[in-house]
């Protein structure tokens, strides 16, 4: 039985209706068994103020930075709010950079998905989410790019992906992703090859 | 006697001993008097959420777009977080760009600064920041550009810019503006020109 990697899941909108939610919920479902993807919730986070940490930092962004600690790698999910990353995702990458010399995302691989009812799907977004994502030291999956654009209309009723293509194509990428976080993660990918790392020493 | 050009200023750290905020008091005491510079507040904005604003924007949110909206320019003073815009400038940006078609920002003539204590002078955060004013129709004053590097050094003990060349560069810049403003806002610079054409007219 191989180790199950954990993802901290981060999701660009607040709206419940959101199709970044719904995508979400719908990699959830399609990740292998050893891929557990899990949202983290960002929307009950002040937003960032040093004095705030100063006095003693809120609970909430001690629990966000300690279930990002916790997982084996982040996927972030994310509409584009005026050519750019929303401000509740960037207040949350925020949040987890600090305080200074701990932040909660160093080493920790990552993928980024972009989402839009029009064409560009999220490309603004992304493109500035990878900039910070250098600066936080956080592997980021370069390929395959996932830009989903028309995403208001790839669900069918029961939240699920309705095209063929697009669903095999999602695999692919939470594939590529699983082969990412194991070559690039602290953690062995399975007991097996830790074992197999033992035997060799 | 001209009429005064009102400058709405975003800081985009909210720590009361920002140099960000410091910077910006001292612009408002360099800059003429036909130049009102006033910092509007953005640490009280409720991240954006879609079905909160369809449930009834909170009090703040309507009074931070009422202020932009009363505003004749805007000036962003902002740092650098993590290589780009801090999150709690851009939920400012998002909140004031909607309800969709009801942008606060639409044809406001704009200007930034960029700060750090380091190098760069956050140059990451300016060309973000001004990635998402091209969609939100913000002109945005090209020259001279500003990014303060080592800015936690360049006041006095009275919060003035203590070197001269900083001083006369940032007065440069606040005319350059203000020549901007009144070549592409709404409102007539003066009434002295405004009588002008209606005496031409």
């Amino acid at each position: 039985m191989s180790l199950s990697r954990h993802v901290a899941v981060l999701v660009g909108s607040l709206r419940k209706e959101s199709v970044n939610r719904k995508l979400a919920l719908a990699l959830e479902k399609l990740a292998p068994a050893s891929l557990r993807l899990e949202i983290v919730g960002i929307g009950d986070l002040p937003l960032y103020n040093q004095d705030v940490e100063d006095q003693g930092a809120p609970a909430s962004w001690v629990q966000f930075r300690d279930r990002i600690r916790a997982a084996d790698a982040v996927l972030f999910i994310t509409p584009e709010y005026n050519r750019s990353v929303p401000g509740v995702l960037k207040n949350a990458l925020d949040v987890g950079s600090r305080p200074y010399g701990k932040s909660a995302w160093n080493g920790k691989p990552g993928a980024v998905v972009g989402t839009s009812p029009g064409m560009f799907g999220g490309f603004g977004a992304v493109h500035h989410l990878r900039q910070s994502l250098v600066s936080l030291n956080v592997p980021v999956l370069q390929q395959p790019e996932v830009y989903l654009s028309g995403a208001d209309k790839i669900f069918d009723a029961y939240g699920n992906i309705a095209n063929e293509s697009t669903r095999s194509f999602l695999q692919e990428f939470l594939h590529a992703f699983e082969v990412w976080i194991d070559k690039t993660g602290v953690r062995p990918a399975s007991p097996d090859k830790a074992g197999q790392e033992l035997v060799r020493a």
